[in-house]
């Protein structure tokens, strides 16, 4: 047996979304279908506009429905600092640390076995605007995995080249851990990375 | 900070789905945005077809976008037997055993707690049923719940009054399982209805 066609196309589409496989996206449409039908419309018409109308902001490739979103727009933030991250989700992260200058999103990381090169994550835009406008300090926080750490190498080299400062988030010990528990890489750098105590 | 306008739509949108907090929701959209356009758009489609069109079968109260379901309008199938079940994804599992007769959705259980009688679970509807169609057995699926068993009760009595064949699935130990972490309830059943093996 199979449910309705229209039952089926929807059990069906809903799993594309990330980590809904069979089970789940049977369990969202019997939901949405039986308790939450208001819902259902409004995830409809949100998809259809932001699939739709979001593309990048220009400037710093953020998701945006206008070609320069809020933060670059902001005349009140810092213009002379660029942050330059992997993704909106750790945008938002590093704007929860209350940071005020801008952003650039690499949407991705240099892969070179994935056939994702320097052009695919806008490294040539970065370059143009290194060399554009006045930036007083590059603030690396892509994420400390291997594919992260050689595109923070590359975009060191272009700031090199620009004669920009640049600096990398630090690696060490996450508040709230435990040392014992702690990969020993991580915990070199915390060694490495140590400050030292000014007596006052 | 807050994402775009749309996004941020989005977002909140799609925690109507179950079991989708707003981590999920940010992943699902950035992940919809960034790598699958047209996943979304074919998810907003089917939604919106589906919210609008899909009603329940007017015999056995199933998810359909026409009158009556393909398992009630297929003449192949027994249509003197009758499964009672709660839910869609409960009949699916009963049909996926290769039952072949039709079914009864209750969409819900009693629990008068909750306000939940015996009309918001369409059993006056079946009691017509059982009046109306000639049903030599009504298998009742509900489930092993404390609400479950109460409708199986109440479901009981409905085919005592119309003189119909009524039997419950068995409980007992699931194959694959050990003994050792079976609850004491579920042995208990499992001992009481015991078979008896036949000599050839």
């Amino acid at each position: 047996m199979s449910f309705s066609p229209l039952l089926e196309e929807l059990i069906h589409s809903l799993r594309a979304l990330p980590g809904v496989g069979p089970k789940s996206a049977q369990r969202m449409a019997f939901h949405l279908l039986s308790r939450d039908r208001q819902g259902g419309k409004s995830i409809a018409t949100a998809l259809q506009h932001a699939m739709e109308h979001i593309q990048h902001c220009q400037q710093c490739r953020t998701f945006s429905e206008v070609p320069r979103c809020g933060i670059c727009s902001n005349q009140k933030r810092d213009h002379h600092l660029l942050c330059i991250v992997e993704s909106p989700a750790d945008m938002l992260a590093i704007e929860q640390t209350g940071y005020r200058g801008l952003f650039f999103l690499l949407l991705g990381h240099l892969s070179p076995i994935d056939g994702i090169g320097p052009q695919d994550i806008g490294l040539n835009h970065l370059q143009q605007r290194l060399q554009q406008e006045v930036i007083e300090e590059i603030i690396i926080a892509t994420n400390p995995t291997v594919e992260g750490e050689a595109t923070a190498h590359y975009i060191l080299q272009l700031a090199k080249q620009a004669k920009v400062n640049c600096s990398r988030i630090a690696h060490g010990v996450p508040l709230g851990d435990v040392l014992e528990y702690i990969d020993t890489r991580t915990l070199s750098l915390a060694m490495a990375g140590r400050e030292r105590y000014q007596y006052t």
